[in-house]
Parts: C-alpha cells; sequence; structure tokens
C-alpha cells in the first residue's frame, strides 16, 4: 500500500492514460514524491518504457522504480474503486463536476473508508477518451482561463498532488524557537523608547504625545516581538542615544 | 493592473529571484497564465534576457511579453505592499510560516483592501536570500515530504497560481444540460424493471422481493438519473424483453 504521510495513511492511485512525452512523466514522478504520493500507473505510454527522459525528469523519484507501467489498461485501473476524470473539456455526460479541492476531500473521506481512490489523467493532446469519463463518478476540472486553457500534465498532477497535502499545516521545524515577549517586557520597551525620544525632544509639540505614543506602539504591536528582539531593540535605543547630547531637535 | 478573471479583480504579482533555467521561467509563464495571473516580475535571471528556452516552454503564454525582467531588485518588487517569501527551509527567523493556501486566503483579503502581495521564489539550487525572507511578511512553504523535499520551481509556482483560483467553482460550461428526473418518473422506471422481473421469475423465493426491490432501487437512487436516462432504461428494459417467452428463469 501506498503511504502518503508519517501516519501511513495510504494515498490516492494516479493513473496517466497515453502520455505522450517522457519529460511530462518524469515531472510527475518528481512532484508526486514532493507530496508524498508512491501510487502511480502508466497506462500505454506513447515512447514505451523505459524512458531515458522519463527517468532524468524524475530527479530521482523513487516511483520512477516503483510506478506500475501497463498496456493493459484492466492492469492500470486494479484496485481503483473510484474514479475520477480530470478534463479541460466538457463532455456532455451528465456527472458531477468537481474543483481539485473537492475532489480531493472526497477522495479523503474514501480512502478513510477503506476505498482507493483513482485519479485518471489523459493524454497531452487529446485528453481523456469518452470511455474512461464514462466510468468515473466524476469530472474533475481545474479552474483554468478560457483563453489560455492548455495546462501542462505534469502540472496539473502537481496541482492534484499538491491538494493531496494542502490542507496540512507547516511543518514542525518551521515552529519558531524564540519566546514571544510579554505585555510587560513590551512595555517596558515602549517607555524606554519614549522616554529616549522625550528627551530628544521629538514630541513636539507636547500635547500630540499620547497620540505619537499610541501610533509608535501599535507599529510593534501589530509585529509581535519575540524576548530577543525587545531585548535588541532596547540595544539600538541606547546605541543611537550614548554620546548624544541632550540639546532640542531643530526643526524647519 | 493585473487582471485575474472575467470580474477583473487585480491578482498577487509573481517574483522569480534570479532564476537559472529558462525552461523553469517559461513554464511558470505558462501555468500563471493558465490560472489567470498577469503580474510576473523576473529578477537577474541567470541566463539573461530574453531567453529562448523560456519562450519554447511559455507555450504561447502572453507572460513571456508582459513580465517585467530587471536587474534591480527595487524594480522587480514596485508597488508589492506585502511579500510572502516561499521556501523549503527553515530561515531561524521570527516570522509566520503559512501554507499555500493561508498565504493566498490573506493575499485576497489584502487585494480587497486595496493592496498588492508579492509572492518571491528563489533560485531553483540556493532558494531565496535571507535578505529578502527578512523583508518579507510571512513564510510561505509547501507541505512537501522531508525525504524528497526538492520540487520543482515552476511546479511551485504552478501550485501557487492554483491556489489563486482554487476556491472558484467549476466553470459554466460543465454545468449539465439536462434535467434531473423527478421522483415520479423515477417511481414509474422501477416499476417497468421490476415488473418485467416479475415476469421473468427473478423475484425467487418471492417473500425476498421486497428487500431485492429496496436494493436494486438504491442503485439508481443514487445514481441521481436525469430524464433522457429514465427514458434509455427504460427502453433498454424494452429490448431486452421483446421476443422473450414467459418462461421461469431455470435455477439449478
Amino acid at each position: 500500500m501506498s503511504s502518503s504521510d508519517g501516519a501511513g495513511v495510504p494515498g490516492p492511485a494516479f493513473v496517466l492514460v497515453n502520455p505522450q512525452m517522457g519529460e511530462n512523466i518524469g515531472a510527475a514522478m518528481r512532484v508526486m514524491a514532493n507530496f508524498g504520493l508512491d501510487d502511480l500507473r502508466i497506462h500505454a505510454p506513447r515512447d514505451g518504457w523505459p524512458n531515458e527522459r522519463a527517468e532524468a525528469m524524475s530527479a530521482g523519484s523513487p516511483l520512477y522504480a516503483s510506478a506500475r507501467v501497463s498496456d493493459d489498461l484492466d492492469d492500470a485501473l486494479e484496485g481503483c474503486t473510484v474514479l475520477y476524470a480530470t478534463t479541460a473539456r466538457p463532455r456532455g455526460m451528465v456527472k458531477p463536476v468537481m474543483t481539485a479541492r473537492e475532489a480531493m476531500a472526497e477522495a479523503r473521506g474514501l480512502i478513510a473508508a477503506g476505498q482507493k481512490p483513482g485519479f485518471l489523467f489523459g493524454a497531452e493532446k487529446s485528453g481523456l477518451p469518452n470511455e474512461l469519463v464514462a466510468r468515473s463518478r466524476a469530472i474533475l476540472t481545474l479552474p483554468v482561463d478560457p483563453g489560455f486553457a492548455s495546462l501542462n500534465l505534469a502540472m496539473a498532477v502537481g496541482v492534484l498532488a499538491h491538494e493531496w497535502r494542502a490542507g496540512d499545516p507547516p511543518p514542525q521545524e518551521f515552529k519558531p524557537l524564540e519566546e514571544a515577549a510579554d505585555a510587560v517586557a513590551l512595555h517596558r520597551m515602549y517607555e524606554h523608547f519614549e522616554d529616549e525620544l522625550e528627551r530628544a525632544g521629538f514630541f513636539f509639540p507636547l500635547e500630540k504625545k499620547p497620540l505619537m505614543t499610541q501610533n509608535l506602539r501599535n507599529i510593534f504591536a501589530r509585529a509581535g516581538l519575540t524576548e530577543q528582539e525587545v531585548r535588541t531593540f532596547r540595544g539600538a535605543i541606547k546605541a543611537l542615544t550614548i554620546g548624544r547630547g541632550k540639546a532640542r531637535v531643530v526643526r524647519d
């Protein structure tokens, strides 16, 4: 079984039907592995198999070795219980039409219920044959601009592969390591800053000080400082004031 | 101003910083146009400009001509009020970390408030310089598999470009043209089917008929038939029964 993430949830199958260009097959293999998908089936690739261009573009993806390549469509669809037909053209068939997000959300639910969804992608020029669209539970179409609708095959695979993971939170290693400053430390910093500004004659005329203070504090409140950043900023204030005279700022 | 859809909503800017391969620049141009984005800036492309490989891979995208190519970073960032840094590596900076979906949702809100978000993409090998990450409001990172994290540059652009439109409903032309059958027409079809099955001796033993009927009706209820499909299916029943004798089905 395929495994899509650390929790070992199986992923959907992606099926490339009669893909033409090895470059696209390889790029699809690369991006599927990027997003943790490992069940790729390739039905009747135009240029046969193995394919050097596919291998080069796969950039070391494990899917180059693991993909199931077959001229037998039954083999390519084996085990898939629900098919989604990706197509850029309406086919005049009565069938639910879904966005990538909707279809992948449904596929997640089906996987949780023990099913195996398969996403079908047609050939670069011709798309999926109507016969396969008819066998699919739903049409999946991407929101392309009608004036420039020709989406690269690997790009379509990439968009779908990303949708498989798009709801995941950012990875753990991106969590900030530093502690956020508390309101008291921030208030001390505000007072330090404002005391030095007052000494420098910045609050002029003085009746404007409350509003000017409020505007300055608002900047830092929005930024969300860490304890370290509070120390750094207080150090910057200190550096600016060392050796500085108490002369009033001259204004034109 | 850029226009992302028929309603003329401006889109975000995408900024490629020091991109290396013309193929990736061209593929990025193609997929941005696919998803209705038209504000591309290219800062200091490694192989200069114009670039034949970029042009070939752009597949006629209008962005090949309209992209702003410049060695001056200020020029590349002109007018962008909020920057998002796409990066695969944590930078040890304290900064909000967002998924593509979260960042694009925020960007939509900013655009509605008259701002211009810019999404920054670094070079293929090295990614964005820390200096540009530091200037960004947030880090945007894609949920790639840590074991195979190297995402192609154009693919990253494509995933983000799709997110710009991912919440859109399927295009109008995919709306089915046929009327759904109403419950009365469906019930007539059920009765027609079941009458012929009864004549054929299908309901055996007879006490199972209610359950068998229920199971058969359930298939069609799930499928959601149109008026035309009801007519077609009734025609199929009729065809199967024409000339057929009334002999009871022989069971072993």
